[in-house]
């Protein structure tokens, strides 16, 4: 889709100097042209491409670059020392100088100001937001999908890199192949029969985390124009795939403890043209819903007669809160029409990006997709995360975490029914981080997104959840940094809710 | 688009064990149930999924994810064990016994054996092959793209990425927004500044190498079924790119000395819908070509009033073999019209997958498809890089790898002109490693590629940088790998070729 701000604002637009003919241009303009290139330099330091102490590019070096005389540039440089902006220092260059500029504070933009109605576009932003929110560690962090950095085997995953980093294999200084290194896929393969898989590591594709392995799903199985069965709500990462891929989202009622509704999509695929459909199975985002295991296999029967390639997204399935993980649908594919999904961004590093993908039939096409897109997944850090899953130390890393974010649900529930008012209600999952809260109708979920931002609370609201905006009065609640602070967030948070109910 | 294989290996299939009615099914089945769980974990480790010496998964383990009992599980471990494929250790449990098995040396799969016709989809297979042959380190390499493993900074990469992995800063730890991180935006932004562009931070996305620079910028003005006006020979991530996008190439003649053919693109997009224009400016793949400046002005001059946006990818940029870098088309946009593409790939590090676009006006649009696509780029890989251009090592790296690749080019343009027979023509580029090379007529690049891998030699056959077999008599040389092996290796080469002409 073409998408173009019709008010490219000037500002942005770069100064041009002309490596020819120069003269006689300039001599057209208003300001002579050392004066232009100081202002294009002048511009370069107030947006911190050069900031202060960086050294300016050599007199010769911008004469050469910019077709301009030496003289010219000496002039430019001299303009600025006037204007106090930068400072010449012997036998070295010309410095950008350290003066406290008021302006030089920026505004984050949009940062406190999501907008007052949502149109379709405005969805994005909200989601931008959602997810800038994250990175400011100033606000209590109940909003983007985040798991707790203090719950990460960073320390262990460090050293790993380290040692590996120190090994100079060529191999790891090469591009790669699409598919992955086999180390890692072999890995994920052993780990997937105890899903209930027997997938050889040549079925497996290493991803760009799960976003990149549910995006090529996507891109393998349909075609632009196709609709697509999604749950509703569903992750808004789903959502954008969709959209972006000019597929169209049909979505079909979701149950917060069971999952997606089957005679809600048996319908669906009777009365309209489906191409794929897509779950999350196990400890849904938003929901936190689990698909029983009857379910699974049910959901695949329905499907294999008519052909339809079923997007398995299991990227929450290891956080269980008890001591076994549940199944994918997978388990019961014969036909390799479903596309299981994963990543280790939630137990292992979200900075890592790296994923998975267990295309069944559909994996020509995901590899030829994936060699268009990335091309390939960073070698080491897939080297990294093999190691790490092969020393043994996971499958303790996933007790330690599991157990940990069983309380912290347990918490953020205790703290939603303390502190929320009645007619509130809330999820109960048995696996993930996320909860999923129903407020009283008259609750607006951005209103309360935006009172909430006030003081120094992120969360996530029902509208990016839904082409629609049936869940204007819901809220996601990411629980993995609750702590006492967090809390006290939720009674603050409560007290919002109860006076926005009352109003 | 829907690729289904058809005829989905038998093998292949999952076994399913049902976790519910397990007897009454298996009652149905030829054979017991733990002999069906010892196949499925035989097939397992004959794939090498559990390898030598692996630990086998726990009696318990198997027992509760495969809902069978644990005396079925024991009985199937004994049967493996009577086998001889497995071995129990008292007070441990069960492991992969080390077996020197003939079977388990699986040929690498069409490592040696292209096809003998060319058919559309068979480009893609073509195109793997040269890929896979780039990690098979027993070939000459005058095939895939790749640069010298010696001329990358590897040993100052991996200081800097083991100092910055023990740092455990919590934002390394996290996701990271789509745009990537300010750091080395900032420095992306300082070094376009000498290619002639005043580009500020906030202009820039930092993507997942240029490919995925490339395939963003294609989906942000583009739609499906759109035409894009492309270089003749091009790369053939390009062709892919447009191929999986559901876009129409349209190829214009490109000379090897000056790029692409301003006459020719200014008569196709008088007739055609042209929606968007590719080039490689600077070094091209597989021409070598460079714009000269007034080109590269004229083609930005000669698109603007059209409002046809322009994708300009510079990867091979910075590898001039002179002290000076070329410009770059986008220096002359004063529309926001050029996007233009950049990785570190060729001179940093292939492994990374860290490249960068500054969209102009499509900025929005390309920020939405890198969300929906990769969601961010790993954080560390972007510190690293960013620490590395910025404590000015990156300037000295370039001057010496610029040498390096002048005198591999030299060298084998002076194998080729030695030992090809006459006829023959090559390119002389200023810059890059590549060289494209036009053989006798009669020569079939294919037909000499597969000759080639018999004696140890990958090469890049001229079928994969066009989608008409116009270039069936080139082939594209690597000439990274340049050394005194690679040197005889041209000598053999050019014997094979002349055989060929003569025939």
């Amino acid at each position: 889709m073409v998408e173009v701000s019709k008010h490219y604002p000037k500002s942005k637009l770069p100064i041009i100097y002309e490596r020819s003919n120069v003269n006689e241009r300039a001599a057209l303009r208003s300001s002579p042209l050392y004066e232009q290139l100081a202002d294009e330099l002048a511009a370069q330091i107030s947006t911190g491409v050069f900031g202060p102490g960086d050294k300016l590019p050599s007199v010769r070096q911008v004469s050469q670059n910019k077709g301009v005389s030496v003289t010219t540039v000496l002039q430019a440089y001299q303009l600025l020392e006037d204007r106090g902006s930068i400072e010449a220092r012997p036998q070295s260059g010309y410095y950008v100088r350290f003066i406290p500029l008021p302006s030089l504070t920026v505004p984050e933009p949009g940062f406190f100001t999501p907008p007052d109605d949502l149109e379709e576009a405005q969805i994005d932003d909200l989601v931008m937001m959602v997810m800038r929110d994250s990175t400011n560690l100033e606000l209590i962090q109940l909003g983007a999908a985040q798991p707790d950095p203090s719950l990460l085997p960073t320390d262990r995953m460090n050293r790993i890199l380290s040692r590996l980093a120190r090994l100079n294999d060529i191999h790891q200084n090469m591009r790669g192949l699409p598919e992955g290194c086999i180390e890692l896929r072999t890995q994920v393969a052993k780990r997937a029969f105890l899903l209930g898989c027997s997938i050889a590591p040549e079925d497996l594709l290493i991803t760009s985390g799960c976003t990149e392995a549910v995006s090529l799903a996507l891109r393998a199985v349909c075609q632009p124009g196709d609709l697509v069965a999604i749950e509703s709500p569903t992750y808004f990462g789903i959502l954008q795939a969709i959209e972006t891929q000019g597929l169209r989202p049909l979505e079909i009622p979701t149950h917060q403890r069971d999952g997606i509704n089957l005679e809600a999509l048996d319908f669906a695929i009777e009365h309209y043209p489906v191409k794929a459909v897509v779950v999350m199975s196990n400890y849904h985002n938003p929901l936190g819903s689990c698909m029983p295991e009857e379910n699974k296999r049910a959901l695949v029967d329905l499907l294999a007669p008519r052909e339809i390639p079923l997007i398995e997204d299991d990227i929450h399935g290891e956080l269980s809160f008890s001591d076994q993980r549940p199944l994918v649908a997978k388990s019961f594919d014969q036909n390799g029409l479903v596309l299981l999904c994963s990543s280790f961004s939630k137990d292992i590093s979200p900075s890592y990006r790296v994923g998975w993908i267990a295309p069944g039939r559909f994996f020509t096409a995901v590899q030829k997709h994936k060699m268009a897109t990335t091309l390939s997944t960073p070698i080491l850090l897939q080297h990294v995360i093999a190691e790490f899953l092969d020393n043994g130390g996971y499958d303790h890393h996933l007790r330690k975490i599991r157990r940990a974010y069983a309380q912290k649900v347990t918490q953020t529930v205790h703290g939603v029914l303390r502190s929320f008012p009645k007619g509130t209600q809330i999820s109960s999952p048995e696996g993930g981080y996320l909860l999923w809260v129903q407020l009283p109708r008259q609750v607006d979920s951005l209103a309360l997104y935006r009172e909430a931002l006030q003081v120094g609370i992120t969360l996530a609201p029902g509208y990016i959840f839904s082409s629609t905006p049936k869940f204007h009065n819901y809220i996601r609640l990411n629980t993995a940094y609750m702590s006492f602070a967090a809390e006290k967030a939720l009674d603050i948070l409560g007290g919002i809710v109860q006076k926005m109910a009352k109003a």
